[in-house]
């Protein structure tokens, strides 16, 4: 019973001597869940919901599954067809397939949840025909007048029309001051002529442009009368709705396979003197007349960027559940995968879970995802106060969420990328299959750390934003935390004072404060330009903008967690606010910076807490990944299935593929390799093998 | 000239107002290259050679890249297949042709570059012929006895059988003892029983089992008369060499996709009853007589430790070369890569070479492969000696050969998967592109993190054997540099001290000293089981254990050097050893262990001289990337190639890909998704293109 026997057991041969597992995978797996001090079903409901319950959200987004995985077919026992035998354009085909179901799903039901991820919790605009929701409707929102609004919104709205937006080109990234693709206005006719005048100023990237999308916002530098206006809008429609071709000019493709994202048409447009009307020139803000005399709303660039910071917090968002669903598949599997032996199990292999430096590792991540999520929610509402204020005319908490978004940004893609890919690694060989679902969600979510400027653009951001804040007349609103700072103090706590929230915010501020004080004093002693001091001292300022945003995360873990719960449910979230809490401010990157010192007895007392809360946390472990809710079938994973029947669904999945069944159809023999590479390589075939047993 | 124009820039739009890079990218790599401050040629003799001067080994090396690349038809102007469109079957198929011609090299040339790694610098056993010579062979030199060898090696040798290594079961990797396999000996017939009793027995993993190999060695448990004797190992045919069609009662196929290593087909097995004759068992050092007596050599387990240590010093040689492969990349991008604004570049976007972040990282992972490269050099000499110890009855250096090798293999697997994947990350969007050749890098270069054992695993063995050293009554002659140990010290050195090489020797040092002698007291000091206590001190252990690597890796970098080069090669190689060893003591890993403390002023001063290092370095970063010899084919990189064509060859493969072939045979439109999914999507196409210009 213990052992899962092959259909052809009969043979009389001993096993007696042979170590068992006492439990097979799926009873490991049942008694790991039975282990919960809590109701994961509670806590969905407190990560979907809004801070308290809301079971109608968590319900809304079961459906939505629930109707697109039925459209879809899916079924546990057949090998995803992702992990078979496609090609490029078999993998285009079917992202066109899939994504058309979930975002035909999102039309056809008010509010969908693939608006901004897809079925496998990827960033929406993995699927071709997202984008439109995504980034193309937003910006009509924000940058058409009102007549144009009231004419390109039911387009997009209704799905008559498929977006893009082609922003970024083949030589320019992140500093779109350096884009060089033309609007040039042509007097004469009244119409925008678009251009691409070199190779390197070829739109590369943008999803969608390749194969799928009918119009695309085209950023470009406008020119007048010889006069260079800098980068704007131009909504084009560039294929053809009757056969679909590219409209003449236009040149369009795929930019190839990626580490991920191979279900989309990331493209490529070259534009030979395309002319378009004048009035698609996005004009909400800027005018261009028809005898040519340009004007520009001043006011704009804030509201624009403003809207633009939304793609930010999608981002955020998407990242807390990549890392939570690499997580929840490696956590999976790591109570029921058997290794070693320890000698109090006896005879049995104990299950990897309870090594202390996989369970470490797995919940500190764990802990880290919850603190994503959280930070996410703070972040997503004060965005929208901020639009509110913003329509209404004020704009000066701008800089600030500015700041913060692009901190937010940075650090969970990278906690999520870093995240994911040491959960691949505690999966240890099998991690690397691709039917493990881990490596495609360890591509997609390292994507999101390239993703609207590397990571350093965004931490640069963040200590821009300090170092201005410590050079003007009064701290800012939100680091005035940092005014009582007045050099290194020696925290008088110990034990269990480590456990305590308001404590461990005391640490992170006085951390916070300390390094952002040491950098702009460094940067005030520095000779030269303030570009060259910013370079000198990149280090110091990179470490201040990363406790600033530790803290942030701190801060809206601690806030999110002080509402109405069952207590079950407090004591496990604090649990992990804590872990969060210890295992950052003790963390190497935390204690390297110089100017942060807790003493050795501290940390040791800090590392001793954590060891507690760890041992407390671990029963819950399995509860804790199941609260997030993800279905099988968008896990796609042979390791990380609800029921934890691993081995038997890798062979099961494994004697699928496409390869074998091949293989298997011709006696187990790849005929193609065997006759055109294995034959001639084995040089006639000297060696039979009656000869081979004559030994 | 400024820009690189399309074929049509006949247009007569204004340009003058575009910001234009004052150089092309060939331009700029050429300026690049020539800021060297020495011969890179000169440094590719001493990577290459002996630690003098060896042309004739680079000339070798670069004939047999030529011979083999000449045979697969490489060119630049092509996109490489393997970006293309190719599904699994295709992708085996090509890693059997390639893998053939590869290793048909090796056989026709006795001494063969490709026998350690493939044409991309991958690992040998990503060539589904070239496990043969890898594992297959060097293990019946360790386990057949002299008639064994006598039959079996010649037909290995001559690559007329296709070897396996089947150890690695389903359900278990590491722990070789908890394998499921058996192997029973029949009385009656004198055979050997070959079974897989469950699931998680079945053979996983294997590189070459699904379709290319002939044969292979199959680790079981042996059982004879209802007794267990362990894991040994039997070879095995497991296909005809007549219709190469598996034998019977062996079920032989491939595992599918992985995150890379897609050219070969590693495989499972799974056997039914399965006999083989009882001279099958490897019999060196073990042996079953006829009637079923089994008696075994008690010392054949270190000769055959050592024997399978080869495999490791390969891994690590192998990783500091795809690290090397992806700065060489990442680092020609950089110095041709324009991007923001500096204020005294004037109208030119600046090198993004030139910030900072980006320089620093960079060349910190360049001296890091350099370090890796080293220390690769010296632990190969070292195992050398000691196999010819061993030869000659001495054991004694086997344990710590044992953990040096499993250290150095945590460490530059980690090491080169991290730097792979941040100069990738460096790359900034391209970077996520296949054809830039990285994803395929850190990909192939990750899976060796795993490969014998998770890291965690190996530091483990690292830090088990300072544990033991510290109990013995006196240090090992490796550990002896403890002795002095007394307790913390404060260094007396500032400045300049920290450019001397006894200088970090001595930091290093007392760093491994203090973190091993505190590790062993909290062990010692800890109640209950040994189990238990490493457990709880699991971190602790791992730093003592990545602190006696750095140093290792410290001396053996200072070794190498210390031979008679010419200056300018002594000179720049100095810089890249102080850069190690200032950027890996001021490390967050390093200075957050709070039992090591250099002053403030101290690991400022290390910053700043780490700066001034980094100055001096700059104009070489070409240089020190091309002495690395990668072939513009093996490199396969849109990004990295020679010439710093970037865009120009970006455009061209993306051309070329059959995606965009095809669409472009239809007119621009992928014919299937456009009938299956786009225009059912657009729900009847309501909307004209006449419609739109309404507006």
């Amino acid at each position: 019973m213990a052992h899962i026997p092959y259909h052809d057991t009969s043979g009389s041969l001993p096993v007696r001597e042979i170590i068992m597992p006492a439990l097979t995978q799926v009873q490991l797996m049942e008694r790991s869940r039975n282990q919960a001090t809590f109701d994961s079903n509670k806590l969905t409901e407190v990560i979907f919901g809004g801070q308290v319950y809301s079971k109608d959200a968590v319900d809304r987004q079961k459906e939505a599954f629930a109707r697109v995985e039925k459209a879809l077919n899916t079924d546990l026992s057949k090998l995803p067809a992702r992990y078979g035998n496609m090609n490029r354009e078999q993998m285009m085909d079917e992202g066109m397939r899939t994504g058309s179901i979930a975002v035909n799903d999102g039309l056809d039901h008010k509010h969908s949840f693939f608006d901004q991820s897809n079925l496998q919790w990827s960033l929406a605009n993995s699927n071709p025909f997202s984008l439109t929701g995504l980034l193309f409707t937003p910006l009509l929102r924000l940058q058409c007048s009102a007549e144009q609004l009231a004419y390109w919104l039911p387009l997009a709205e209704s799905g008559r029309i498929i977006g893009s937006f082609a922003q970024t080109e083949l030589g320019h990234g992140t500093f779109v001051g350096g884009l060089q693709t033309t609007a040039t206005f042509d007097k004469e006719t009244g119409e925008f002529v678009i251009h691409t005048p070199s190779i390197s100023a070829t739109k590369y990237w943008p999803g969608a442009l390749g194969f799928a999308a009918t119009h695309a916002i085209v950023v470009a530098r406008m020119i007048i009368a010889g006069t260079d206006h800098g980068v704007h809008s131009f909504v084009m429609q560039i294929r053809s709705l009757e056969d679909f071709k590219p409209l003449p000019g236009i040149e369009l493709g795929d930019i190839g396979l990626k580490m991920s994202y191979n279900d989309t048409d990331n493209g490529y447009a070259v534009f030979k003197h395309v002319r378009i009307p004048r009035k698609h020139l996005l004009m909400r803000y800027t005018t261009v007349t028809r005898d040519g005399s340009y004007s520009s709303d001043p006011l704009s660039e804030k509201l624009l960027y403003g809207g633009l910071l939304n793609g930010r917090t999608v981002i955020i968002r998407n990242c807390a559940f990549q890392l939570a669903q690499a997580l929840t598949i490696a956590t999976r599997y790591s109570v029921v995968r058997q290794q070693g032996e320890k000698k109090d199990h006896g005879l049995h292999q104990p299950e990897i879970m309870s090594y202390k430096l996989q369970h470490h590792r797995l919940l500190t991540l764990v802990s880290m995802a919850y603190a994503n999520i959280f930070a996410s929610k703070t972040i997503s509402a004060s965005y929208q106060q901020m639009l509110e204020q913003q329509a209404s005319g004020r704009n000066d908490s701008l800089p600030y969420m500015h700041m913060i978004i692009a901190g937010l940004k940075a650090w969970s893609t990278q906690t999520a990328s870093d995240g994911a890919e040491d959960a691949r690694k505690m999966c240890g060989g099998h991690g690397y299959l691709m039917m493990s679902g881990l490596p495609e969600i360890v591509a997609s979510c390292t994507a999101t750390c390239t993703f609207e400027g590397e990571n350093v653009v965004m931490w640069k951001q963040v200590s821009r934003y300090l170092m201005k804040g410590m050079a003007a007349p009064s701290l800012p609103h939100d680091m005035v935390y940092m005014a009582s700072y007045s050099g290194p103090v020696v925290f008088p706590y110990q034990g269990d004072d480590f456990l305590r929230p308001e404590v461990l915010v005391e640490i992170f501020e006085h951390r916070s404060a300390r390094l952002t004080h040491e950098a702009y004093e460094a940067l005030c002693n520095e000779q030269g330009s303030r570009a060259s001091a910013e370079n000198t001292h990149a280090v110091a300022l990179h470490i201040a903008a990363r406790a600033c945003i530790d803290l942030f995360v701190l801060q809206s873990f601690i806030s999110s967690i002080a509402v109405t719960l069952p207590s079950t449910l407090h004591a496990v979230l604090t649990r992990l606010l804590l872990l969060y809490a210890l295992t950052t401010i003790s963390s190497p990157l935390s204690l390297s910076s110089a100017t942060f010192a807790l003493s050795s007895p501290q940390i040791a007392s800090m590392r001793a807490q954590t060891n507690t809360v760890l041992e407390e946390l671990l029963p819950d472990a399995i509860a804790l990944t199941d609260a997030w809710n993800f279905t099988d079938a968008s896990l796609s994973s042979a390791l990380g299935c609800r029921d934890g029947d691993v081995y038997r669904r890798i062979m099961e999945w494994t004697r699928q593929l496409p390869i074998n069944v091949h293989a298997a159809e011709n006696g187990g023999v790849l005929k193609g390799p065997w006759e055109a590479s294995v034959k001639p390589f084995l040089r006639e075939g000297v060696v039979r093998s009656r000869g081979m047993s004559r030994l």
